[in-house]
């Protein structure tokens, strides 16, 4: 994670800072504000603002006049009944935003959520930083093969030193002669007097889809479980994967029974369907089921299967 | 507007906690916070909870580490900036929750905005309150004879007497048969002992539209905006402009520098077609345009003139 | 269902035309095109307009250039892939349109799915018919005792027969002085000359909640599943799952391959959460496990053990 | 455009294709169905699918139970009328689905408009082709002196040349070690038996920002409108300015009066603020208003008289 130095103290500054609130405030989210969590090389995610809290969901699912929360373990029962019958409308009640500095292919998976507010930082307007992601030794793999859209065994020998010497030098090629196109002096000058510079919003194509970019995301809480419960999910790429997982512990920390019941319903939980259902009926009776006669596809035994860990 | 008094201590309660915050914070919001804004007859809207101020649009705007901030005139310049070119995203980085107590009629108008969160009592679990929207004197209103969907002349004498009167015992008769055919004692067991009772999402049908019914609704500024230049527009039903109204002077609270620029930008703007402003081009020429060759319907041409002050 | 001679002719007439296209075309839902399916007692469903088919599913999936379809059952086994894992995305690329009569209280459970494009009957603008939904017999039921927002045992006797006749009577009234209200004649001049006549967005309000309205409704098949699935259900309120069963039979001729898919992934699924899995496990490997000590609840230990049939 | 032999082939057999429906159908469309229409060096727009008419609005508007139509001239004397009231939901009952073969910089530009279904080509699964953007000579611009965000005068001489080199090779070479990178041969074996290969989803992150992509997006007229009047606005980014302007002809051919009426209010329009039309008002009053004293900032009073012809 690269912060300037200016840019640590304009956070440390805004850390500092505090204000007397009626408002549902959270002490162990209030903790982490403004902070930038590291991911991946350059990355990061920091909490910079946040509505609401377990009690918000109480109050919004009881339409009560104060603070709606009664005890806290009928409140944790109720959030409990209200995820497993996917009443959802109560977790939007809640809201988090984000400052998310991240490779543009991660950006690219990520804005396919929709029910999100954003605002990138514009290459139009702006230039964007000298940074670009280049994955770790343990984290550059082979296409898997089984999964046509997943990752294998991890690169050896030359063959991984041989790419990622080629992710790093087209990187940095291509962000050199970005620069060199724009021709843009420290004082606003062309750092060639000869030249025009190519406009912004033109040189920036030439730039790689590991180079960072940087989003404010803001979203509700249900939406956020769910962009949560899909990208912190095992096939998700392992990129947008670590920028999930270091949202889960602000997500721990803000909601602490949603997130208890969300880790048992849905991050843990598993989606029998019919004909798996009918399986699993016949063998709690003792039958000895085979896959054959299951009404299962081979894929969908393997799966099931392995989910009963057997 | 109709609190109870165990409603009035809770909402005290609420007011009377504080806690520290490291987020934004708008003292002139934190003022009218839980207190409830008398709306119609039984109606009220209470700020419950927000998230940023002017500041978090700027910084979202500029995508910066720190508060976004320089100067109280470059952030106003830069949301007037974001608002005239409908830099719309920017906006959407604020949220607010609104409590609202409101007649079924109107909540059927303001659902229609797709683009917030909700959460309305309900008639399937609970019973709606003794509360219905008998309109005052000045709001008994006949259609209007230019307008299909708007009202005209206040309604006089006899006529008033016996609208206000049948809206008012319907609404009575209903009532008090919906109460009677739940059969809800006030402990629970059936008020006559002989009856079943009916189901509430059975009962409530024999509601009429004017009932109360109340919500959480949380938005966040920009549709908030679209909703209030639409809401609050002299084309729409008085009742929810009645609504509207209330919550433009929370918006004016919460984020001054905004609310300044939609003022001017959309609540007091008006859109030129093509053709009107080929007209408006001919005019400030000298020329003298009549309807009749302008291009314009006498409709047109009537709001135009209407517009200009002619 | 009460359709007028008129309106019986103009969905003949539209049923009458044909037109040769390119697009994709489904014979099956091509012969329910513009007919009314009856719903309740004068409500209905009616297909106005679809866009694609099950091959547009996995045309998009693939994103190729003809029509993307290889062999009916390497289609099937792929839209069965992408409802297993939750790709949902193909399937928001089939929309359909419907045109429904239904009653106001059912209108306003369906309006709370945000992902739609509704036009409704303005009652702003028009005069509501004077038809009302009235519960038959069977469906006359009492609160239930284990379902705080459900329905029980049917009514009986005297109390079935003064409920009816209660809901009956007060809509009826209400209706008449609805219109009584209006004062508007069929010629458009008042029916009392006396009298200026109520505003039509004012008198509406004295109407009950069991008044039919009628909109068109378009949807996406993504999220018309997900309408149906919460619709369709055992919890939903009878009157909205009598229309959403209309609707699966639309489906169904529609997408055949989706439904089927959808049945067994969806409609006839289970989520078992972290907690139930574990007592799953323990089952299968022989164990004896009681709900003390299970991890879950009593409520909970109860709906598993309905599932698993035991 | 680069299609190939095989891709030319499945879309003339689609075009082949023909059915009779009884759903509306629009004869200028369906001549370009399928059809691609070429946009900037290697991308196209094609309309693979739509649902209803201009009469689809007026159907809506109205609720009625036929085609809804009365009139031509009543027809789009309506539409007129819903577009300069902004009526919007009568419009969301039109859908349209197009193909479209775009650069990566311009997707993400695109992507921001959220209502709409996308399916995009994944890379993860897939190879993408070896098709770069390169812009025309007279594309290649300069950053605009005036606008922070736009771009100014034509690079000339040398300096085009250069750049053009530049956006060339960097983009060929990123694309080469790419498909080195991945050492996947034709047959699905290793290109080298000696390599693993890299994944897909980790090898496309070499690819620069200006390689093509392609997706299928779906979206109602309502938004599609939206959309064009911001992408097809002189403010928008070039490249995604041709995009909107071939999509524009499509609209044209598809709801004719909805487009006449759309170029009209919106294309062709302008916005007024308060305090523009406080010195319109002047203006026509015959007073000489100067920018000093008239409210505006010196930027707003020039778009204001840029607007007038002044």
């Amino acid at each position: 994670m690269s912060l300037t130095e200016e840019q640590r103290a304009e956070i440390e500054a805004q850390r500092a800072e505090s204000a007397a609130t009626r408002r549902a405030t959270v002490p162990a989210l209030e903790d982490m504000l403004y902070r930038a969590i590291p991911v991946l090389d350059h990355g990061f995610v920091r909490v910079v603002d946040y509505m609401g809290d377990d009690g918000a969901v109480v109050q919004a699912a009881r339409v009560s006049y104060g603070r709606g929360t009664r005890r806290v373990s009928e409140d944790a029962g109720l959030i409990r009944y209200l995820m497993r019958h996917r009443h959802t409308t109560p977790f939007e009640m809640c809201e988090i935003k984000y400052h998310v500095k991240l490779p543009i292919f991660v950006a690219r998976q990520w804005i396919r959520h929709r029910t999100a507010n954003v605002n990138e930082y514009s290459a139009r307007y702006s230039i964007l930083d000298r940074e670009f992601y280049l994955p770790a030794p343990e984290h550059l793999a082979a296409q898997s093969e089984v999964n046509r859209q997943g990752r294998g065994a991890v690169l050896e020998g030359d063959e991984a030193a041989q790419v990622f010497e080629l992710l790093r030098s087209d990187a940095s090629r291509c962000y050199d002669h970005y620069v060199d196109m724009l021709n843009e002096g420290a004082d606003g000058a062309p750092a060639d007097p000869g030249r025009q510079g190519l406009a912004r919003e033109l040189a920036r194509m030439n730039l790689t889809l590991n180079t960072y970019t940087q989003w404010y995301w803001k979203c509700d809480l249900h939406n956020l479980l769910h962009f949560l419960s899909l990208r912190a999910d095992v096939h998700a790429q392992y990129e947008i994967r670590a920028y999930a997982e270091a949202m889960l512990a602000t997500v721990q920390a803000w909601v602490p029974a949603t997130f208890a019941a969300f880790r048992d319903y849905r991050l843990g939980a598993v989606n029998f369907s019919a004909a798996m259902l009918a399986v699993l009926r016949r063998m709690l009776a003792g039958e000895d089921v085979a896959q054959e006669g299951s009404g299962l596809s081979q894929r969908e035994w393997g799966e099931m299967m392995g989910v009963l860990g057997r």
